[in-house]
């Protein structure tokens, strides 16, 4: 006996005939002697809709009225994913955010979970309910609770919820539903003969979902790796095993790479003819900081006449209007010549712990890209994670060249 | 300076560019220097969608769970007045019924206000805020508070959380924004003479409402007439005044009678050779109000034999098919000979608070009625009002007759 908490995406409840599908397998999993809670996302498209309306009204919201629009669309899927499970005889039911509660800050529309009280949830679970809980959502508590608004935790919340209500309820396992069937050493839709992960550590595991990995919200890693909660992601659709997400020393064999990955969510920005000296880089980067740009890879080249330089970085495609807007404003203060944009780019990177104590990985990807004569604009590294910042039509061929060249192949 | 509750029903929220204007209204109220609180329905359309989902799953479904699920409806069109009326410069924000509370009885899905703390809210309209109350909507709380679930009030029940919420408020006065604008002497569809009644008392209101009249929900008008909440039914879209319902002595004009209403939602049964003894309609009637069907007109024929007689009856459309299988179950135990249903039958009602102190009201109605060779088949009568049943077909004659016999003809 176990207990599990088990998630599904908003492609696993998108209509009541996979309501229906789901409830079978929640059944399944009760029928066996587990005792499950169940964190479910939005019918999907809905919260798509739901957040067309509020931006249709006004593009600059309020987001406490923004998060009480939008967690309607797992109001609806946890009471008619109860529903489900009642009709096949499975106690059940459903948990707004509100009513565990699911405490979090005050940040609406990207709130952090402070606590859960999960107490009243574990006696029922022990009694044979099922609690159908809406992900997504709790409780921003300023003052007495009853009048505390709906907080959501931004796009991809509901892994976080699940992974959260893993750690209250002191879950065995934390099952991801979703419609893909486990973690792949590259996206499959590009790579043909990319192979699915039995099993991939907590770290690669961030490294991949904030690096291009769309399977998993990076918070929630963050948040299981640090509870040490056990995470399975795995297929809605086909009954075959997932990945195991693991502690590094749960893994018997480690590969030196374990995933490529890809994000053409990036934007480069170039500075050139930037005045030489100490100081410049907070000249640039703290005005952007402020503006709440995240800047990513940075690279200062050497400067050639030692007075001027040029200084290239990245920043998510989203923020780079804003970003030239900042830099434009403060030309004088920095003393720059020429600002640059340049929207076609993507950032592929290579991952696995392995790297830590292999030499020559870095080595065989740069080597790799110049045989096909990709070039590379900007370098990042980490312990277990190599960044290249790459022209974006290279995209397909960059994945492909380096899955090969790191043996990740299919056979 | 007053202060106001405005209600808009769901043709009046049905998309973005209505909300809007709604919200122009709102704000136009509060510009005036009043203090407004708005309370709203679901978009149209939106809740027969929840419900359509809840039946699809299980058409006899755990009403807990369907409130929680239809309750979505209003939880986003509050939101979304709220961000229009912020876009106006209106200071407003969206209140769900757990947050105000509104607390209900334990009837899920037809659920009746038991109390409502208005103390926060009307703080907040004193400094200015405009509250959007999610109609239709409250909290169920057995235990405590936080496991409280959502309750419904019913179709139709916005109007009723729109009365409460102004009699918790002490409210001058509550205005129903509609798709009519106001309260007619008869449906304007059948009778193009029919006249909008400037006011009209709680008691005719409320009569014309059980008896077919679609304007308000039963329920808001005996609350308003409770707590004295003086109540206006209006127009979303046409800029006229509307109707008020008053108490009596605040109506200037009494007519004899104020409307003609008819109600389809009739279905006729008559149990032919019933035993003529006493305690024959317990008999009858026991069962039904047992399985909670509501008989409305019953009439018992004169026995001709001494021996047997002829019994007819009327239950809501709906509750046909659970009557007569009642009915046919205990045919051993009544002992009748056979039992006619019949759902070609229309109730056609005359009302009006005059009719108290005027004779010849009842005369008038059946001579107008005999005159159009329609016949009459059951008749039931109260102070303020007569009704007859009548084959289904003489519908539209009955009532423009009638609209003339009692000189309601707009000239």
């Amino acid at each position: 006996m176990a207990r599990i908490v088990q998630k599904f995406g908003g492609t696993s409840v998108r209509d009541i005939a996979h309501i229906r599908r789901v409830a079978e397998r929640v059944a399944a999993e009760a029928r066996a002697g587990n005792e499950v809670a169940v964190v479910v996302s939005a019918m999907a498209g809905e919260t798509n809709r739901l957040v067309d309306l509020c931006t249709e009204i006004s593009p600059l919201h309020d987001t406490r009225e923004y998060d009480s629009i939008v967690a309607a669309g797992e109001q609806v899927s946890s009471g008619l994913l109860a529903l489900a499970l009642q009709q096949l005889g499975v106690t059940a039911r459903s948990w707004l955010g509100w009513q565990i509660p699911v405490l979090t800050d005050e940040m609406h529309g990207k709130a952090r979970i402070t606590s859960i009280d999960a107490t009243e949830l574990r006696q029922r679970m022990t009694a044979g309910e099922v609690p159908v809980i809406a992900g997504f959502q709790g409780l921003a508590c300023g003052g007495p609770s009853r009048h505390g608004r709906i907080a959501t935790l931004g796009r991809g919340g509901s892994d976080t919820s699940a992974v959260a209500m893993a750690a209250a309820l002191q879950a065995d396992r934390c099952d991801i539903y979703t419609d893909v069937d486990g973690v792949y050493t590259a996206d499959p839709r590009i790579v043909r003969r990319a192979r699915k992960l039995q099993a991939i550590t907590y770290e690669e595991m961030l490294e991949m979902a904030s690096l291009g990995a769309k399977v998993l919200q990076t918070r929630s890693v963050e948040m299981a790796m640090k509870h040490r909660v056990r995470l399975q992601v795995l297929s809605s659709f086909a009954d075959v095993p997932g990945t195991l997400i693991v502690d590094e020393d749960e893994k018997v064999e480690q590969e030196v790479v374990s995933g490529i990955t890809y994000s053409r969510d990036e934007a480069k920005v170039t500075l050139i003819g930037v005045p030489d000296r100490p100081g410049i880089a907070a000249t640039i980067f703290g005005p952007l900081a402020d503006a709440g740009i995240n800047v990513d890879m940075i690279v200062q080249n050497v400067s050639e006449d030692g007075r001027t330089t040029d200084m290239t970085f990245t920043v998510p495609h989203s923020d780079l209007a804003r970003a030239t807007d900042a830099l434009t404003a403060l030309s004088e203060t920095i003393g720059y010549a020429r600002l640059v944009p340049d929207e076609n780019v993507v950032k592929i990177s290579v991952i696995g712990m392995g790297m830590r104590s292999h030499a020559g990985v870095a080595q065989r990807m740069f080597k790799a890209l110049a045989e096909n004569a990709i070039n590379i604009q900007v370098i990042s590294t980490s312990e277990i994670k190599i960044s290249v910042l790459v022209a974006e039509q290279y995209t397909e061929l960059a994945v492909r060249t380096l899955h090969s060249a790191y043996g990740l192949d299919h056979l």
